[in-house]
């Protein structure tokens, strides 16, 4: 789908902070059982872009419970889809399309149960966030980084009262990759002034990416490991591309091999690999792969979803994800950031879903390792209900890995029980 | 569950055949939309042994389709189990247990949609089959495949009309073990007998044992892929394990990394990595591997199920599968019996539930590529419904290998439609 203009602007004005309490949401019967504030957070004044956010607070104690900012990955997926599909308290009812505005219930299994959650549109041109001049709109891994822990800095400002709780810097896929950009920058703060008022206590990421090539790499012993190809093509791509970047290989033997990788690649439903693949709603199929089809077919037809959300912009054609940002991925990889960040004592949690072939926990347990960073607590099942959730090592610096058994790219999406009780385990500083 | 006499025998009749059909079952609305014959063939007169058998007509032309006999695996798993959770046109309902008979509704991807199948209760102590001496249990791999190929023999003189129906062998798990002998031992009679009117094509295995220690060595590298164990642990098999049998390991080094492996391994529902592992209803949980706890609840609550059966020993206690048999596994491996088979020409269809744990398909790929034969249809997707199914690949020699995305060790339980999809295709010659 070609995107075109996604905001009218009406509203112009550029105050830090607009915040509106929202209570009902169109398809949400009676009023919303938890605290939903909406606003935006100007980032960059001279192109007047601002930030739009949701904030939901902890259902269980919203001043001792941490604080969670939430980055949604892309880069250019909507902090909505972060909240409805993953990780907030509202959930999609699935249903026939009939035209009509879907209608949305409460989610149990929330990390609102025991965080508060800023589920942050960044960078700019995601969900409702915008910019008044189209130079706003070119930013990349750098300076998105450092807007997102300017909007913090701002959103302290009103709401002074959770700069005593634990703050956490969190997200998944791509999000996964600006995390620890953010967490550092704010680490970086805290050093300089010791004065620095915000609490940051670690980072957590879902099926993140680093930038390192491993992450794309792994796709090739995953889909072996899963039985997607043949131990014969696993081979010649492991005699003929070694060393190669997978995704831009060079020799002519590897292309060919990879090449052959890439027909059964896009044959799967890469962010689940037991989900059906959705092609038939979308008029490009190539455009569907990750997506869901109740979303796509929302976009296609879509009125602008949740007026009440009150956006400054209207926009036209709300999208899960934009794809066509002019976002620069300056930062080859994050893996200093997680060496400077852990080295500092920060927490930090990395988990995957190990049914996702988009950054499948193959290449993310192969950079974790390469961290050489000495094991605490060897590889183990963690349990829920009585059951095998995933597998967890913990290593020196604080740094734990997790599997979600059975879960896809979005983890929380898939396993939304397994997801909540291993936050909740973490940010206790419980063992999983 | 200790067992002790499984029957009280009234009718003590030697006739060679004795068939009833059934048409009402209880727990099933209605008389039954299919042919179901139920009997005992006598196929040691000398302990008085007779194999119970259900056989259930083709739904399509059951004179035109081909007849299979169907072995579930176990060894001692019934007949029944294959037919009502497997490849058979009816299926439990689930429900909470409420002391009553289950019941039962019609399956519609049911291998009888397109074939004529005989479900036998083999070895002698499997299901309803029995011995009048107890000499007559003391059977193993020989004397069993021996029992099925006579029990055939004196099947189809009661039914002369299918002998000119193309003939498969066929089972899942153990049962893949044994096809393979008793589909040789018809080959032998034909060649030996140009008059022999068995109509042998060929034969196909689900998950198949083949006693081949890459069987269950194969649980390493597939735990391994899927994540179920660190890629520490699996190196430091795979350095201290080589050439060992994973079973059986003798170094000391070997023995102790295996332990760590059967720590995970047996945390998982072996029969389905991703299912959850039914212990809680059962007394002794290390019984319980492989169960499916309707079942287990079944017997422990246990009438004897389906006396409309018209059984000729009255089970005190019906099993799904006797894991008591005095059995002996008295062939080392099936390989040579499909070299045989396979060289002479016989069609073979080898497929895998992608989440089996008990014979991963990495397992079955292992000793299919040891044969060495040349690849004629290399390594592509198959699919049902737009989707990918599993994967494929041929080999000469009329040889097929499929895996089954998403299923489990008992493929067709876990994705009936794909599974009656292949089979259609394969006995109707067509690529998958």
């Amino acid at each position: 789908m070609a995107l075109t203009i996604l905001f009218f602007l009406y509203y112009l004005s550029s105050t830090a902070l607009s915040a509106s309490i929202i209570t009902h949401l169109p398809g949400f019967q009676g009023p919303l059982p938890f605290y939903l504030e909406t606003g935006y957070v100007s980032v960059d004044e001279e192109n007047g872009v601002e930030l739009f956010y949701y904030f939901i607070e902890s259902e269980r104690n919203p001043s001792e419970d941490p604080l969670l900012l939430w980055l949604t990955g892309g880069p250019g997926c909507s902090a909505f889809s972060g909240l409805v599909f993953e990780i907030g308290p509202l959930k999609f009812v699935t249903a026939e399309y009939n035209g009509s505005l879907p209608n949305l219930v409460y989610h149990p299994y929330s990390w609102t149960r025991v965080a508060n959650v800023i589920f942050l549109d960044s960078p700019v041109g995601t969900g409702f966030s915008f910019s008044r001049k189209p130079e706003g709109y070119a930013v990349g891994d750098i300076s998105s980084s450092m807007q997102v822990y300017k909007f913090l800095r701002k959103w302290f400002v009103d709401h002074a009262q959770f700069l005593s709780n634990s703050l956490y810097i969190s997200g998944d896929s791509y999000g996964g990759k600006v995390v620890p950009v953010v967490a550092d920058a704010i680490s970086k703060d805290i050093e300089a002034d010791q004065q620095s008022r915000l609490n940051l206590k670690g980072y957590l990421i879902g099926n993140p990416a680093t930038g390192l090539k491993v992450d794309k790499n792994a796709r090739v012993p995953y889909a072996h490991g899963v039985g997607i190809i043949s131990d014969v093509l696993y081979e010649l791509i492991q005699k003929n591309c070694q060393g190669e970047d997978y995704e831009n290989p060079v020799r002519e033997q590897c292309v060919t091999k990879l090449d052959a990788f890439h027909k059964f690649y896009s044959e799967i439903q890469t962010s689940h690999i037991l989900e059906p693949k959705c092609a038939a709603a979308s008029p490009k199929p190539e455009d569907m792969i990750g997506d869901r089809r109740s979303v796509k077919e929302l976009e296609l037809h879509s009125p602008p979803p949740h007026p009440a959300l009150k956006c400054r912009g209207t926009v036209r054609e709300w999208q899960r994800c934009n794809s066509d940002l002019a976002y620069a991925k300056d930062i080859p990889n994050n893996i200093n950031y997680h060496l400077s960040l852990t080295n500092k004592g920060y927490r930090a949690l990395v988990y995957s879903g190990d049914h996702d072939l988009v950054v499948p926990f193959v290449g993310t347990q192969a950079w974790i390792r390469s961290l050489n960073f000495s094991v605490v607590d060897e590889w183990r099942s963690w349990h829920v209900g009585g059951q095998v959730a995933g597998y967890t090592t913990a290593f020196s610096n604080n740094l734990t890995f997790a599997t979600v058994r059975g879960a896809g790219h979005t983890a929380p999406e898939y396993k939304p029980e397994e997801c909540l009780a291993m936050l909740q385990r973490w940010i206790s500083s419980r063992p999983l």
